[in-house]
């Protein structure tokens, strides 16, 4: 059946055509998406719930607006894949999050309709803005319509769009998808606040009800209709700025049923006849048309593939630097009640979870809004609280200002638990976490630990809470840790130094060192023999380790980070022979694996390039 | 007259006994802060408009809280001049903003009264909160008070307080200083919006006279009863959640006259008395109490110093860098519709006065939302519009995710106008612009330029926009150009080497260029020749250039930045002889000179150590 209709669909002229079905042919097709979303998604991993929730929406806006003169902007893009398949990607939609295929967010460069990148939270309002700032300039009449969810909205530069969009007087329609979920739960008050606009119809009712109220006025005595007179337009003024934003200056259409096609298109078509900023509220299901993410979005948000009959995710079962991490603070936490934990909408991701149920009056979930995290620490620390913020290391860069101002400055005492630290694989360009070393060292009295190892990661979080001052990073990457053939009997936080006796050094930290681990057995295996440095706290370097270092004949540095800022490149200030490899600009989407090996940081790679020199 | 108040002052326990004060001695001694205020800014700079404005609000705080049990937190901190006086520091408060005096923003090391860090925008609210937080787990029952602007209200980071603030639960209270004003005028959805409560009265009227309204309901026939029976509870919602705070979860207090000490005293009372989450609406006059600074709130926000008498500020008059960046950005735009100019908030700072004046359509003060700025311009850029974002080197720390997102991934194209590049002087350790270049560097395919003259700075900017791709930084430091003895007879972008056969190489960028020319000078008069080597493009390094550098028997590079990311830190892997001096911490607060004589890089300084090698 899904064969037949891609087929018939690849035949289409799109996006336009869409304008030509019929709402049972829009019906046949929304079945039709949805059947290849899950067998897609089963397959290759991504989100799956918050793109099931906008298969109809993606559908009413490519019938009501004409993309790409028109711009649609997703926020986030994680729920863009129908929007995808609805401009002629469906037969590349097998490739999606693989290396050199579609990509599982909004990417300018992969094709028109995608008006801009996307990856990050809250970015849609503004960057739409700008467009239809843009086209207003041009004398251009076309729209800028931006969709963000409930949960991005949280972010403060969605706020900072909103804000001055209100008062733009441009083209732009944003679309608000309420689905009562962010990644992890909602939170704040935004959320509370949309929840109360959640059922359109007492929502409707209200308002009738009220304004037949007034109505009824001239049936009153004189003094009551006078008092009332006065009254109806604080009535009125309080029944059309009802919504937050309306206050902000918008129109406000809706909330309308994000399943009902037919309702979408016309609270669509009517807020592109305003001509002028409309928000609509479009209430949505996350996983809608599977029982298992119906049921479970929040585990169905972005899996790496899962089994198609149960629904099982593949992931989550095993352990992961996330869950090691997540399972020590809470332990460490039941013994210190001066620990608390942060996360920015990232409870289950960062293994906070078990946190949270531990130690719930401790426990913050922000929403998405990494500055603020930053900020609350430090008036936590600034009472004695040891905060520990456990963040991706791609969103930590939201609070680079946070950090300086809030912390440095005052040398406050805040712990980061850096997720996702170096490359992320599938996720790509965007999710990258190659910067954190080198944007957190151009901040003073940083401390960075990078341990590679489980145990590692235990007493670095254990020595930044305990011993160290200041703001302490402790960086692991996404997944599990991996077996190495090179271990000590003890565990370490400065560095481990495996001597050989070779004149051959090689240096590296956190996940490659099982890399260079496996570069070092395959050597070994060829009778060739090469001493590694393995760093844990990236600072450790003392006269005595320089000077060992430069001991060696040949000095090789495998770094999985942006070389500007790096380790590597500090290191070869004081050691000129270093010959390093590291990152040099941004990385697509691919497999670890093969990104690594691309990169020249695999165990294979760093086998052939040791191998080629001793 | 001041003389004998400061005398009777000093002799206080204060804050405590400002309680003990009555109304009639309150206003007195509000009058004679306000003499000190305009006495001591009139000598030392600094913000006067400001903190003319919350005179009563700082002593009806402490009338009613009780420092520093009670945390009182000033976003900004630019408005806590008379805390500081309130809080024992009058007798030091002829040293604001000098070097080892009181600094023009909150300091906890200052002062225990001073319970968070100031300087940057919209982070009290988030601050506040984690003190609160703190506060309510130690089952301390003491509040925080979060005084925050309407200008600095419309940051992100604000929002994202404010929504995680409204469902806590913790004793925060939030004075919301509402003066139409933040540093140029308000912008955005959020002032008008509030500007809608502006008058107290017309407030109250309204909600009187609806309650009374429902009163009424009895006197009417049985239908209509029923009919407004509903409609009373839907009337009662829209009056009770009237404003966008109370939709966000808190109390609303308020407005209230910011000049009435009796009640601002009530209302303080009042939301002490909630013990929740509360928003307090104050009004008032930016620069209260002294007329020139009345009329010209935006002139006297942050000033030099001025002439007591007429009120005329020290600065303004001449050309600095920023005016000569808005002029020439003007008049490139004259010819070429493409260019657009964007602000966050700081339209007289930048120079973009003179472009907004000529290019209307084209200008966008986007209010204190760097961020938004940012994806904006990606936004613009994204339909070939070339957006210029002139924002202050240390706000634009603010932005580091939207440049790599929004802007460096997409490799669109847009320009910076860095202003307040490296040393700023008399704000602090705050707004020290030392960390651009750092962090800028470690961000792909984004090209800097560190002009040293406005001949450079207009040839840079030019270049940036019809030359350059991506992201263009030109970054320039605060005030104006100086006379230099060395000067090429043409107008460079790239470097400029000064060749007089000597053996030693001193190479800088940026303003430093005249302090090494002063150096140079002095030392050609004691016979001794340097060649210089002036970078305008930081990254103008090719292999040419390297050998020409490596060919000298002494080389040093003399940088106006932080170390760790410096372009002196990325020049000595391929120069290992390099002798470098840069920053290597935090600086705090002095003149420019003072601090570039500390640092080792006034020109004077940079004789001293050249005299003594060569």
């Amino acid at each position: 059946m899904v064969k037949n209709f891609e087929e018939e669909f690849n035949k289409l002229n799109l996006p336009d055509d869409l304008k030509k079905l019929n709402y049972e042919q829009c019906r046949s097709l929304c079945k039709a998406i949805r059947d290849v979303l899950i067998k897609t998604v089963s397959k290759n991993g991504g989100h799956l719930s918050s793109n099931l929730g906008t298969v109809e929406l993606s559908l009413a806006l490519h019938r009501v607006f004409s993309s790409p003169k028109d711009k649609l902007v997703w926020d986030v893009g994680h729920q863009s894949y129908t929007h995808k398949i609805l401009t002629g990607r469906l037969k590349d939609f097998n490739t999606l999050r693989k290396e050199n295929g579609l990509s599982g967010f909004c990417k300018p460069e992969e094709s028109v309709h995608d008006a801009f990148v996307s990856g990050h939270s809250s970015n849609s309002v503004s960057a739409a803005l700008g467009i239809a700032a843009a086209m207003k300039m041009n004398g251009d009449n076309h729209h800028a319509v931006a969709v963000i969810g409930d949960g991005a909205a949280t972010g403060g530069l969605s706020f900072e769009g909103f804000n001055n969009a209100g008062k733009s007087n441009t083209n732009l329609i944003v679309v608000l998808n309420y689905n009562e979920m962010s990644i992890s739960k909602n939170v704040g008050a935004i959320a509370k606040y949309l929840s109360n606009f959640r059922t359109k119809k007492s929502y409707k009712r209200t308002k009738t009800v009220v304004e037949r109220a007034l109505d009824n006025i001239p049936v009153l005595g004189k003094p009551i209709k006078n008092t009332l007179k006065i009254s109806k337009d604080a009535i009125k003024n309080s029944i059309f700025r009802t919504t937050l934003f309306e206050d902000l200056g918008f129109e406000f259409v809706g909330p309308v049923d994000g399943h009902n096609l037919k309702e979408l298109e016309d609270a669509l078509i009517k807020a592109k006849a305003m001509n002028r900023p409309v928000v609509i509220q479009v209430n949505t299901i996350k996983g809608k048309g599977y029982a298992p993410a119906e049921e479970n979005p929040g585990i169905y948000h972005g899996v790496s593939s899962f089994e198609l009959k149960t629904g099982n995710p593949d992931v989550s079962k095993c352990d992961s630097f996330s869950t090691v991490f997540g399972c020590e603070l809470a332990r460490l936490a039941d013994s210190d009640d001066r620990i608390c934990a942060i996360t920015a909408a990232m409870k289950y991701g960062t293994g906070l979870d078990k946190f949270a149920k531990k130690h719930r009056d401790r426990f913050f979930d922000v929403g998405i809004a990494e500055e603020h995290a930053l900020t609350f620490a430090g008036g936590l620390a600034s009472l004695g609280k040891v905060p520990v913020f456990a963040v991706y290391s791609s969103f930590l860069q939201r609070g680079y200002d946070q950090l300086i101002h809030d912390l440095a400055i005052s040398n406050a005492h805040a712990v980061l638990g850096i997720d996702r630290a170096g490359i992320v694989g599938e996720d790509g360009i965007t999710h990258q976490g190659i910067f954190d070393v080198s944007f957190l060292s151009t901040i003073p009295n940083v401390t960075i630990y990078s341990p590679s190892n489980y145990d590692e990661l235990k007493a670095c979080l254990s020595k930044s809470i305990y011993d160290d001052s200041g703001i302490v990073a402790v960086r692991y990457p996404r997944g599990n840790e991996k077996e190495c053939c090179l271990k000590m009997d003890y565990i370490s936080t400065d560095y481990e130094l495996y001597e050989n006796g070779s004149d051959v050094l090689v240096i590296t930290y956190g996940r490659l060192f099982c890399e260079v681990s496996f570069a070092y057995n395959k050597l070994k295996n060829e009778s060739k023999s090469i001493d590694v440095l393995k760093l844990i706290d990236l600072n450790c370097f003392d006269k005595k380790l320089i000077e060992k270092i430069s001991s060696y004949k040949k000095i090789y540095f495998f770094e999985e980070g942006y070389y500007n800022g790096s380790v590597s490149q500090r290191l070869k200030n004081e050691v000129n022979k270093l010959i390093v490899t590291a990152i040099y600009g941004f990385v697509p989407q691919a497999s670890v694996d093969s990104s690594l090996e691309r990169l020249g940081l695999s165990g294979n790679q760093i086998y052939k390039r040791l191998s080629l020199e001793i």
